[in-house]
This record gives structure tokens, C-alpha cells and sequence, in this order.
């Protein structure tokens, strides 16, 4: 087998993107949401942390992630450049920056944690202290700062970090065999591998997904005499909550930490893709199956343990106490999108739809300053979004994911032009030495129809690969008003031909309200039915019912209409139905008593997307509806 | 209207049990429960606080509610003592007690946070700092343990703190006019007024009622600016969450930390009952209604809400995220007790039953040494007990309960003798200047049927009042060997002749499988029906059953049988039934699909009572069962 990468996804710069549904959220995102992020940074001293001021005694010492919430604010801050230039916000981030440059120690070394808490402690607790981590959300932030601006200074600062590092880590005599109990250096080393084309940097990545929970002694172990204990951290020999039990390669089900698990797999595709590398592609595919065939939520939500923030055994999916966390549903979107460029298969963009229209997006509010870190599928009117978090991984990632929106769209191969996503945008497409404008406008994800306007710069040969969504039966295309028919490729209809400037081309999907059953071993779900229309899940909540939500049952054929309410949040295709509800008839003045023979009477209901739970007044919430 | 109180409960000391029920949890109490808390009161410095040696920059400072966790254990260490003489336990006590003793201020003041940690702040922060309930609960156990052993000098001791204490509050000029942010106080200066007949304890506890949430500006706000404020604690003017936003005799609904209303409750009606409140009493009636009819869980649990461990809305009955402190349960309890004494009405022995046998019975594990602060009454199979808790204050009280049982089962006014609850026993009950032993045999709650045999020294006229539990819709009484009716006065059966000594009554039970629903507001519970026979309350647990508990649906003409099982948890009466569970016929390799046409199996399925619930495999629960 050769590990070939199909396709590539179209560069940030060239995808202006103009929605309905996405472009407000992209606007709050940047003109709310990271706004609101610096200050949260400044106000709890994660950015001052970058003066080194900070001295023993005093307090609020520079937590050992609080670089990573910095850097991906300015990763953030960084993608809504490409679309919306800003001069204010990018004499903000070069201020950050500065300081941040200012902050590297004269051999390179770059963590406010370790230079002023814990001076001379570098590196002896990889275990549990966030150390590769931190680096690694640099090097993310610094590419994306030199793609949106061209500036380099952030780069080579966060290369020569990386240089240090190298000389650090590695199998030559004298280096450290170790690595980071929170994987995400691996899928950031890649990624300055691309922007500066060293190799160096492709190999640190390998070595560490290749060294991984390989050796025995385990490093955890071996640094472990050490080590300073860090507090709240899981015990030392509980490997596989680091994805460290065994080495990467031998790896079939997805364990432990679900963010991490999400963000090493990641890598994992990353190093698969660029070396060539079969046994690591099939481990991917393994651990792919086992996420999302055995233990994903229906909201593209993964991890639903709070013990741990972790994986647990196949079908394991509590509604109230679902874990979920937001980023760990943002980490199955890297996931998906890198197995999707690699594999052209659409089962990857289903997924990464599925988690960026539901479980991620569920992760901020409607006004951009509220982000939910625990997404449950159901709740008793206690749970909703908070400001910040002391753990504030959650509301960056949330940022950048939303900032970086145009890069999940569309990708490219020399004869193939693939559309992932529907939403509104404008592409140039550079493919086989030429460019290619691509016009999508739609309604989408109210509406199921997509137009094409397709503009070569000569007329050019391709295939134009329009991805049918698995949750879509019935669908129509045409090509220039005319009915076609296309094959089915790997979930991509195909359309191959000589696509000359203007060309249009219609893709209507059938969307209408679907009732979802899962698997039967996920026992909360048993005997329920989840509404969900297009990439759209839905939920009930209380201030849109009258009747109890958990009160409700669904009918097999009680009617279901999806209706789009201009006034509900700015805008929001409702699906309305018709349940039963238990009449309790007369009833004593106690709160228990012997149960009357069950009447039902019928109540309308009112279910909107869940990603947009929470934004209104406070109550019930819950995503399985039971059947009658 | 005059206040009286109908009849008194019998000392502990005259009430042995032997009851194939409640012998074994009360021996495993004893012998394994209360050493066991011994153990972690000294591993964790709440025992050797009390020596006074913390010093500002040792480690593990006295907590401010450290005192209350030695004193409840003090208190239930003593308990047992009256019905299982132990010499080592006592002189465990004796050395606990003349530590406690030892730690006295000159000036009588007790308390190990104040004294070594905030020295010269005392009083300064009533709303926050438990000063006046750490007192409490060093009267309650210094009564329990002279009434046990005839020692007086923890009470000495502790007489001279309160004489102390009523120095400095009150209405006389100087005195401070405040009060406790965590009552108890008030009911524990009953008990000690009780115990000595010295008015100025009642007094200063009527003080304490008299004055809570009375006076603007508001006490709390009065001290708060020589404040030092204590971290986690709740905003100043929320005053509801300590039931101090207005009279308490104006209170007519259950608000705030579930605990702290239940203790006041208790306090009120111990007041009302020794001082002839009328005002405080109707208050009380109303608290109560609103607690039992709006607010309750079928357990018997009370506040529903993490967040304050509080009270919520009228039928907010959450079942995964209910909180129902053990704590909270047990207060509960007291009042009912207290409640029940003044009114001789049945209904509050039922609540009393109700969340004795399930709500906080569940707070103690069957081995003695694990114990639930949160009972929530549906699981996905992550709550489990702890051994020990930062915040102690359930495991000693779930302790101070089981040992005091004794306690509950009996009253008597000069011309009536009550029983109250069904525990194989045998009393010793002073009436009417005469003495009647009384001796209960019964295999409740597993079985209906319950014997007595009266000893009257001499033939005695009296009323011989029987409880009919609410619960129970048909009995047989019998007197010696014959049927005979008796007239239900509040839910007793009233049994009026001149006794002789060895009469023989039965009372027989009918104690069939019941089906319960709950009032309609409560939404988690609509729809579905809760299991109880007699006094217990089922649950399910996965480990019994083959279908995921949550998948099993209740048909109303299904058969339900209850079964003892000898070899489970040490003899249980198991319900067992027919349910129905979704049938998924095929399933495709997807995690989640189109929803299939429902299908429906039939499917065993067992229960067990909720008070025992989680005593084996780890696993999901639930109280309320869909009805199909």
C-alpha cells in the first residue's frame, strides 16, 4: 500500500466565504468573540505572564497552559485577518507578539511556566505539565500569523523554539526519549513543516508518534523519579489516558483523554500523509472506526466521561452526564479533515459536518461571549455557558475553528475540484496550472439547494466532485438547467467534463425532518428517536414547549414540519411536531400517589438546532425524544 | 390556639431492637462505620486540632467545620453505648472529650479554627464560618454522651461554652444581634435545655428564632464590613440561601441550602412546642406543606440543586443531577420527628418512613465504610460513595441516625402509646405513673405482618395507636387472636381497652407491589412510574438486568412479583416484573440511522430497594420507569 493524499484543501486567503447562516457567526466571532477572548487573556494575566515578571510568592503564578490560550487566540485572530483586514487588531497581535518574542530565553526556550515558576524544571515533568503542548500551539499560531500577514518575526522566533527542541528530544545519544502527555506538537510540527519546508521539523513529528508508548521502561516512568508532582493529575501508570500503553502503530480503539486522542490522531494522518507511512494510515483507520462507530454522540461530540475527559467503552453515551467537551468535537474535525484529504471518502466529511454543525458550534453562543466546555445531549435547566474558564481551552479553539471556516470547504488535486460543505463562497482554485473560480450560493443549512457558477480561467477538464451527504436519500442535479445524471464516488457525485467560464450547476438535496435511532447498545438512546434535518440535530427546550420536554413522546405518525422563523435568533428553521403527553387527570394534593391508568393528551411541540441551545431563557433541554 | 405537644418519644436507653432488618446495618454501624470515622476524623488533623498546636504556615489548617464532624461522631459513638456497652469505645471517647475539654479558652470559648487560625476574629463572620453550629453540635453529642455514660463533664464543659456564648448574643445593649449562617444551634440549645432544665438555653434559642431575617439592615450586612470573607461562600445578600430573608414566622416556603432549612425547621418546632408559639407553629405547617408537597423526592430527598445545595422551584425534581444531600434527608427526619410529636398526625411519620428507608438510609453503604452526599435518583453508572469527604458532615450524621433509631419507633403521652414504625423491638415505656413493656416482633419491611405483646405492671387503660402507613390501602388488626376494628384518628389505628399483661395484638399489612406516579408538574417524573412496596422504594440497577435499565418500559397489565432473595446483599426482597424493551431487528454498521419501526421485546427485569443500590458492580440506575 502507498499512502497517497488525494487532495489538498484550498488555502485560507483564497475562500471568501458569504452566507447566510455562517457569515453572522464569523462576524460575531470577530468582532466579539476575540475581542472578548484578549480581554479574558489580559484580565486573568495570561498575557503579562509573557513579561516574566512574576516572582515567587506572589500570586497568580503563570499556569502551565495558559501559553497555549494565548496562542490560539492569536491563531484566531490571525485567520480572521485573510478575510477581514484589521489594523487595529494586527497592531494588537504584533504588540502580543512582541511581547511574546521578548519572553525567549537566549538558547531558544519559550514557556512562562518553566522560566519563572519553575526555573531550571524544564522538561522533567512531560508527563503532566503541558510543556510540548504549549510549544506546539505556538507553531500553530505562528503559521497561521505569517499566512494571514507575511510577517515573519513570530515564525522565526517559534522556529528556533523548535530548533532548541530538536536538539532536545530525538534518539541520539544524550537526547530525551520522551513525549508530551498532551499530544498536539505532532499535527503543529507538520504544519511548520509546510510553512518553512524543513524536513527537520516533518522528523520531529515522526519521532514522536513513532516513539509513543513503544519502550519499557515507559519514559512517564522513567522520568517519573524526577518529577515534580503536579496536582490533579492522573496516576502515572494509567498510560493509556495518554494514548501512551502502547506504541501508536498497534493501536485500534480510542482511549483515555478525548482531546488528545482527537489531536494525536490527527498528527498520526499528518505524519501517514507526508512519509508515506501504511501501518500508521491503517492505525488511523482503526482508531477512526472506533470513534465513530462506537463512540460518538449524535451532536459529532466525543469523550463522554468527566472522570478524566475521556474516552470509555463502545457505545457509552450518557444524555445529562455526557462529557463531551467542546474541543474534543473540535479535534474529531481535524481528525476528519486530514482522513478526508488523504482518503477522498465522504463517511469523513459526514462526521466533520456533523461535529462542526453540532457538537463544535454548540461551543459558543449567539453573541459570541458565553462557550459551553461540557456539551451534554440533555439537561435539567442547569447547565449553560460560561464567560471563561480556568481551564479556557475551549473558547479559542472554538475561535479559530470558526476563523479557519474556509479551509473545510473545498479541496483540490490536479483534476478534481471537491466540494465538502455547502456554504456560500467564493473559491479560487489553482489546479493542473490554471485557476478556477468557484461561485456556491445557498441556503444551506435551511435549504437543500446549492448553485455552482463555475469559471476557468480556459476552458478546463475536471472533475467537479459535489459530496452527497449521508444523511441525504433523494437529490437532483443539473448542469446548466439541464437534469444530470453523475456517479457516485465515494459519496461524491462526480461531474467530469470540460467546465467552460459560467457554467452552472444545481445540486438540490431532499431534506426533509429524519428521525435518528442509535445503535441499540447505547442504552440511553434505546426506545428514542433524535430529530435532525440536513447536518442539523435538533433538541427541545422548555422555553419553546409548554408540555414538560421530558414529558414528550413521539408518535410514529405524528406529523413533523420544518418551518424557517425569521424572528427566533436571528433566524432558525424550527421543526414542529405533534407528541403525547401523559394527562394526569385529577390529581390529590400529594406529590406521590398510586399511578392512574395513563391518559395521553396530544401537545405541539417546538425543537430548534442544538448547536443553538442555551442562547435563550434557561430550562430543560434534551436531544432523544422517546417513542410512543 | 395553644401549642401542646401531643406525646414524647421514649429515651433511647428504653428501646432495645432486635429486627432481622435493622439489627445487622445497626451492628455494621457500630462496629465497623463509626471506627471506621474515627480513623478518618484523626488521619485527616480533625481530631488533634483540638490540640491547639496549628501554627500560620503549617499545612492542613483546622477547617472551619472540622469541630461539627468530631462532635457528630462523638454523638454517635455515644449513641451506641446505651444498647452495647464498650468499655475501649467509651475510653476512646473519654480521650477524644478531654481533648475537646482541653481546647477550652479561659473564657469558655471552644472552637479550633477561631483559636488558632483567625485568633481575635471570633464572630466576626456568623454568615460564612459555622461558629454557632460548630457550638450546636458540641451541645447535641455532649447531651448524647451524659445520657449514655451519666458523665458530666463534656457537658460541664460545653454548658460553660454556651453560658458563654449567650453573653454575647442577644437583645440586651452590646450583645450582638446576630445569628448562625448554618443553623442548628437552635435545635441543639433545646436538646441542652432539656438536659440541664436551664431556662436560658431555651431562651437564647428562641433568640436565635426569634431574630433570623428580622431586622433591616440586615445582620449579615451589618458585619460585613469587619468581614474577613471566606472563599466558595455565598453572595452576602442572598439571604434566602440561609433562610434570613425575612421572619422566620412569616416563612412559608422551604428556600436556600436544603440542610440548613431542614435544622431550622426543627428548631421551630422544638421552640414552638416549649414556648407555645402558635405563630411559630403555623409557620412550621406551612414549611413542612411546602416541603413535602412541592419539593420533595420520591425518597424522601430534599434540594434538589448542586448549586447551593438548595431548594429550587416547586416540582424542579431533577432525577441524574439531584442533589439530596444525605445531610439534607436526615434533617428531614428531625423534622418530621419533631413535627409528629406536636400533632400526632400520621403524615408526617409517612415522610419520616419515607426518607428513613430510602433517602437516607442510602447514605451508608451495606460494609459500613462508603458513604453517598449526593443521591440522585437516576445514574448512567458513575455516582458511587466515598469513604470520606472533604466537607464530612453526611457520613457522622447517617451514623448519628442508625444509632439513634431507637429514637423513632415510639411515643407515649399519659393515656396513649404509639407506634410509629415497624422495628422488631422491645420498650420500656413510663406512663400514667406507671410502667408498660412493650414488644414488637415483625419481619417489616420485607413482610407485613407485626406482633405485639403488651406488659402493663399493673392492668392499665390506654390507647394502644397503631400507624396505618400511608402507603398501605387494606390491614387486619387482631387482639389476641380475634378481629377487631379500630377508629383511624390521624392515621393511627386507635386500640382503646384496659391491658393486661400478656395481650397479644397483630397487625397485619397488606403490602403488595405499588405502582407510583408522581404529581404532574414534575416533569423528569411524567410519564413513568416509581416502584415501592411498603416503605421501600425500588430502583434498578444494570447489574441485574440484561436490558439497559434505561431501555425498559412498563406496560400497565405487566406482572410484578416481589420474591425474597436470601443469598443478595444478605436478604432482600427483589421486585421483579416483565417489561418491554426495543427491539432493533438489524442494524446497519452505523452508529446512528434512519429509526427503524419500533419493536418491541419482552424483557425480565429486577429491582431492588434504592437504599441499597450501588452496594455491588458499578453501573447504571434508575428510580423512574417509562410506562408503555
Amino acid at each position: 500500500m502507498t499512502v497517497k493524499q488525494q487532495m489538498q484543501p484550498l488555502p485560507l486567503a483564497d475562500v471568501k466565504i458569504a452566507d447566510a447562516f455562517w457569515s453572522p457567526r464569523l462576524e460575531v466571532n470577530r468582532a466579539v468573540t476575540i475581542p472578548h477572548q484578549y480581554k479574558q487573556c489580559k484580565a486573568t494575566g495570561r498575557i503579562d505572564a509573557f513579561r516574566l515578571k512574576w516572582k515567587q510568592g506572589d500570586p497568580n503564578p503563570p499556569h502551565i497552559f495558559w501559553d497555549s490560550d494565548v496562542s490560539k487566540w492569536i491563531e484566531a485572530a490571525a485567520y480572521t485577518l485573510a478575510a477581514h483586514p484589521d489594523r487595529a487588531l494586527e497592531k494588537l497581535l504584533d504588540e502580543t507578539i512582541d511581547l511574546i518574542v521578548s519572553a525567549q530565553q537566549p538558547d531558544g526556550y519559550l514557556n512562562t511556566h518553566y522560566t519563572v515558576v519553575e526555573p531550571g524544571r524544564r522538561w522533567t515533568n512531560l508527563k503532566d505539565c503541558h510543556e510540548l503542548y504549549c510549544a506546539g500551539t505556538l507553531m500553530e499560531s505562528a503559521v497561521a500569523y505569517v499566512q494571514a500577514t507575511g510577517k515573519r518575526k513570530f515564525l522565526d522566533t517559534v522556529c528556533r523554539y523548535t530548533d532548541y527542541i530538536a536538539t532536545i528530544f530525538g534518539t541520539k545519544p544524550g537526547q530525551k526519549r520522551g513525549y508530551c502527555g498532551h499530544e498536539e506538537i505532532e499535527l503543529a510540527l507538520v504544519k511548520l513543516f509546510k510553512a518553512t519546508g524543513r524536513d527537520k521539523y516533518l522528523k520531529l513529528a515522526k519521532y514522536f508518534v513513532d516513539e509513543r508508548g513503544r519502550r519499557h521502561p515507559h519514559y512517564f516512568d522513567v522520568e517519573a523519579p524526577g518529577r515534580t508532582p503536579y496536582p490533579n493529575m492522573p496516576p502515572d501508570n494509567n498510560y493509556t489516558y495518554f494514548q501512551a500503553h502502547k506504541p501508536l502503530r498497534k493501536q485500534d480503539e480510542v482511549v483515555g483523554h478525548a482531546v488528545r486522542s482527537m489531536y494525536i490522531c490527527a498528527g498520526m494522518a499528518d505524519v501517514a500523509a507526508l512519509t508515506d507511512d501504511a501501518a500508521l494510515l491503517r492505525a488511523c483507520r482503526k482508531l477512526w472506526d472506533s470513534a465513530t462507530l462506537h463512540k460518538m454522540y449524535v451532536t459529532g461530540g466525543v469523550g463522554s466521561n468527566t472522570t478524566g475527559e475521556a474516552f470509555t467503552g463502545n457505545y457509552d453515551l450518557p444524555n445529562q452526564s455526557a462529557y463531551a467537551e467542546t474541543c474534543a468535537a473540535i479535534g474529531l474535525v481535524f481528525f476528519a479533515q486530514r482522513m478526508l484529504q488523504l482518503e477522498a471518502d465522504a463517511r469523513y466529511a459526514d462526521v466533520l459536518e456533523r461535529s462542526l454543525y453540532n457538537g463544535s458550534l454548540a461551543g459558543v453562543s449567539l453573541d459570541g461571549k458565553k462557550f459551553f466546555y461540557v456539551n451534554p445531549l440533555a439537561s435539567s435547566g442547569n447547565h449553560h455557558r460560561s464567560e471563561w474558564f480556568g481551564c479556557a481551552c475551549c473558547p479559542p479553539n472554538i475561535a479559530r475553528l470558526l476563523a479557519s471556516l474556509g479551509q473545510y470547504i473545498y479541496s483540490a488535486s490536479d483534476s478534481a475540484l471537491y466540494a465538502h460543505l455547502y456554504v456560500g463562497s467564493n473559491a479560487k482554485v489553482r489546479m493542473g496550472g490554471s485557476t478556477v473560480i468557484l461561485t456556491q450560493k445557498t441556503n444551506y443549512p435551511w435549504d437543500g439547494a446549492i448553485d455552482f457558477v463555475i469559471r476557468p480561467a480556459r476552458p478546463m477538464t475536471f472533475d467537479l466532485m459535489l459530496r452527497i451527504p449521508g444523511w441525504c436519500r433523494k437529490y437532483k442535479l443539473t448542469v446548466n438547467g439541464k437534469a444530470c445524471r453523475a456517479p457516485l464516488v465515494k459519496g461524491y457525485a462526480r461531474l467530469r467534463r470540460t467546465w467552460a467560464a459560467g457554467d452552472c450547476v444545481q445540486l438540490v438535496l431532499d431534506m426533509p425532518v429524519e428521525r435518528l435511532a442509535a445503535h441499540p447498545a447505547v442504552a440511553e438512546a434505546c426506545g428514542k428517536v433524535a430529530l435532525q434535518r440536513g447536518p442539523l440535530l435538533y433538541c427541545l427546550e422548555q422555553t419553546d414547549n409548554t408540555a414538560p420536554v421530558g414529558s414528550i413522546l413521539l408518535g410514529e405518525k405524528a406529523w413533523l414540519t420544518a418551518r424557517f422563523n425569521r424572528k427566533l435568533m436571528g433566524g432558525v428553521t424550527v421543526i414542529e411536531g405533534e407528541g403525547l403527553t401523559p394527562d394526569a387527570g385529577p390529581w390529590k394534593k400529594a406529590l406521590y400517589q398510586e399511578a392512574p391508568k395513563p391518559r395521553y393528551k396530544r401537545v405541539k411541540f417546538r425543537a430548534v438546532p442544538y448547536a443553538l441551545w442555551d442562547n435563550r431563557r434557561g430550562g430543560a433541554m434534551l436531544v432523544w425524544l422517546p417513542r410512543a
